[in-house]
């Protein structure tokens, strides 16, 4: 293979300009040419698409966001756009695309490798919901600055002795929760993956102030219900007065952890060495603590992720 | 006097533990005792009330909250619950007062005051609107942590070329939003203070849009209207369709910043001179880069915070 | 097992305060008594020891250090001080040992372990040099605070198009130089586990210059050499002048990242599952993203900590 | 005045890109043209000059360093070298030039007045060492960066009961020490501006110990001496073993904080206000919370800058 392409697709994540990088200076060190693709499938097949050389990588491995910007394209879903997007692709002599991104950005990638053009799929995403990994690129980022934004409200929960609801992103998936409300001594982390109940909730909450704790901080992934609806239903089982913060986009930027970058660049490293070799139809991801390829039909059709459910036991058993 | 006592009230802000600490150490430096009072004017009624010693107030500077913890207590607006303070600073032998809050922790100084109590108020909020002082505890800290999120969704905002619609803390005051605004190179920042065109705004958006500009960001204080709000009305003008992020109670705690903690200090340390020279009925600012005294009485009922509005000029001039 | 004791020793990490809080709460959730020792192996000998509650723990897991203190106490080596160190347990009653800390700790928990007293090593060090895991607590947060000073020089060599020599700790161990060295997009990373060649050094720094690079960075572990000897060195090939940064003491404090203080959680709670079943003379690691417990006599006879060599391969690749 | 110029130069600090910013956006807003002027007054004489658009200032608001370059430039001192700079200056066509930097940059806008051209210096160094403002660009970044890692030393030192020494920037300045200190809590802080008895620190580390104290942190500005001599020195009074952290190149960059940016935004708006008007010859500053214009001859030759003091004698009476 001697020209491939990159692009990012879906929700920016931190890490995504590491990866971008690392996938653009590999492939040159083994003699390729890279071109990216701006706003993801949507310019793709529009062809905006431009050459990237050693320079315009550097000082990006630091960034937040993605410099080849990203947008929401449901056309892609179709074959006609699909279609369009080879084209292009081979208009400009491109012979292998890796593709950034989450489930959507995926399954674009499944399209063209079921259409016969060899892509590699890198899990990008904070949501850390792509099957074929244990952990996806800005995962680490987006729980750290939750982190921050739990160490902080625990200062003002603790200063007027009160409960609050924090509500993370997470619609499907409670790795966000679950590692944050860990991390930051959450009483209770409420996720999508695992049942509760509202009275054994409100009974800690109970058990805490008997015991004199000057705070109650709950994480909520949005994917259960919204803070204020659960504020509510919490108030039906007695005087829990809560305060809710809804923790949006302001955990989607930022520039990347050490082991976001890490995990970008070796992921990207490893994509050119698949196209190297001709191999495509893959994604990459991280089991195990081991960098793994697997197929991208399989991937999508037959693994779920999973969060790490004993997490969620352990939170029970230390946040008394 | 022999014996101070030191109490927080109201919403908490970074830096009021490093104005305790100023103020306990100062005292006992000077050879006076120092009591601490729980829970502001709640803890004062109910007698919750500890002598404080160095050691207590060590290893806090860099704490955000406070660990006095704080309350609210409406109660306190009557001359009944003022008595019953006294009565308990009395039984403690306290003779000076020092509250560190806003508005509300100011209006019970005074009342302690024309009670023939020596209060002294350290104006201690996130929101910079108390009058008497440029610059309040914890506006700097509070400032700094929006302007963090405000960095953040611009790499959001990039990736995907679009506008934001940022709702910062700010009833009354416009402070967070000027200063975050102006920092974060914001296009647009709406606040009570001032009025605003929101066909002005869109036809900003449109003119950035036209120049290739990859991102907007409105910086708008909630005391204007929620950011949904907003959203729905300026897509009357057009399509203009914004992402609406609220930082709420994220932005109340954290490690107070340099300028916080030596703000907090040289306060505690000025009204423990005052205290000692037996004044009281005063209440500490910063004006023109000066810690100063004044009348409780007179900056309550004369003064008023005005934020500083050449921000708002330099920012419609320099946000092109 | 009735009741525990913990204490960390050497160097202090973030996340030591996690790991206490998991032991501590997972422990009394079984139905145990904790009791925290002061001061390391120091502390045990002279039986500074007290019981530990639930809210001693309290407000601890976002801390820095080690709120048990920690001693260097090379007197433990002897048989004397061990046989000292278990009589004081015993008469507190105390049949189960938790050490957390780096290869020092590990040979004190060895000894007892010998003697007959069941003790469990949890890896705690920035340095990450501990056989039997792939992760030590605190390293995640060392190799951050590294990345954030290394993108801060980036900044200032950029500014004056300078190379920059910066010097971090790892006596021993090259992985928090990889890992920052990989993240912080350096050109080069010099480790005591791989051989480096300084005309070959000198040649890149010459290519990035011939390409108009502004800045170059290279990061240094204190194991091979000293930034100020390596920065001599490197002028003896050329005109190579670099400035030299040493990043010491700085690096070891702060406020655990979301991984430190998960990885201590889980290491903490499955301590306690261990000494609950009556097993001792462990040690907890993470291998392949899993918890493990090996026997600790073997894992320092026989293991030992290899640093992820990949890493500097790919760094070799990318940072053209 | 139609075309103006801007260049940084001397030491790169935080706030630089933003007055950058504010310097071309207000002089487009008022109908002038920018030209970018790269490496300080070396470019200025080798003519490495641009145009700056609305756009080359976009999404730099936020960066440390200075995207314009630096540089020494000795010869800049001499009548041949301001010369040559003042031809390209007008082969160019740029009527005007705003200057960044300390006080060489200072020096040599000082000799372009003389020469009859129109320059204006800003105050942008982290050493707070100009004449004729309170503030620089960058002293408040600085000051929060070194403040980050006291805060982290805290942790390290506590754990371990021992006493640090923080060497900080500052060769004539003790304002970073000042700062810091107060704001990081330190036992001592010394500093250029102010003598100090070692036998007095060696008695104020013997208090704290005697009362129990877990850590000593002494602040120290480089100017005074180097940290390892300090702590030499200290050994001289007593068994005070003391660690030494050199805080160097590691705190001058990074992103600016907010009071930077709207510091630096002022700065740059004032300074084209008055080229507007046809005035140069100036300096800007802030003085009492106020930005203000001093002749630039009459500052350098007349004026020098103070520190606070207070926050010296202050420190002493709250370090207790």
């Amino acid at each position: 293979m001697k020209r491939i392409g990159i692009l990012t697709s879906g929700g920016d994540a931190p890490g995504m300009n590491a990866a971008i990088r690392a996938v653009t200076r590999k492939a040159i060190f083994e003699g390729m040419e890279v071109y990216g693709i701006n706003y993801g499938y949507a310019g793709l097949v529009a062809g905006d698409i431009r050459r990237l050389d050693i320079s315009d990588v550097g000082d990006k491995i630091q960034r937040g966001g993605t410099f080849l910007y990203s947008a929401r394209y449901p056309e892609f879903a179709t074959e006609e756009g699909q279609l369009k997007g080879i084209e292009q692709l081979k208009k400009f002599g491109i012979e292998g695309l890796v593709v950034i991104g989450g489930d959507g950005s995926y399954h674009g990638a499944l399209a063209l490798t079921k259409h016969g053009f060899p892509a590699i799929g890198l899990p990008g995403t904070i949501d850390n919901d792509i099957p074929g990994t244990d952990f996806t690129i800005g995962f680490d980022t987006a729980t750290n600055t939750v982190l921050e934004a739990v160490d902080r409200i625990r200062d003002t929960a603790t200063s007027h002795v009160r409960t609050f609801i924090i509500e993370v992103m997470g619609r499907d998936a409670g790795d966000i929760a679950l590692w944050a409300g860990v991390a930051g001594g959450a009483d209770d982390i409420i996720i999508p993956e695992h049942n509760f109940d509202m009275k054994v909730v409100a009974g800690k909450i109970q058990e805490g102030r008997d015991r004199g704790k000057k705070h109650c901080l709950i994480i909520l992934a949005e994917g259960v219900m919204g803070g204020n609806e659960f504020a509510e239903k919490l108030r039906e089982y007695g005087n829990y007065h809560a305060r809710v913060t809804v923790l949006g986009h302001v955990v989607r930027g930022g520039s990347p952890t050490a082991r976001d970058r890490v995990l970008a660049s070796k992921f990207g490293w490893r994509a050119v060495e698949l196209l190297k070799e001709g191999k495509g139809g893959l994604c990459i991801g991280i089991l195990d603590n081991k960098i793994v390829a697997a197929d991208i039909v399989d991937t999508l059709e037959n693994k779920k992720h999973r969060p790490d459910l004993e997490l969620y036991r352990l939170n029970n058993e230390i946040s008394l």
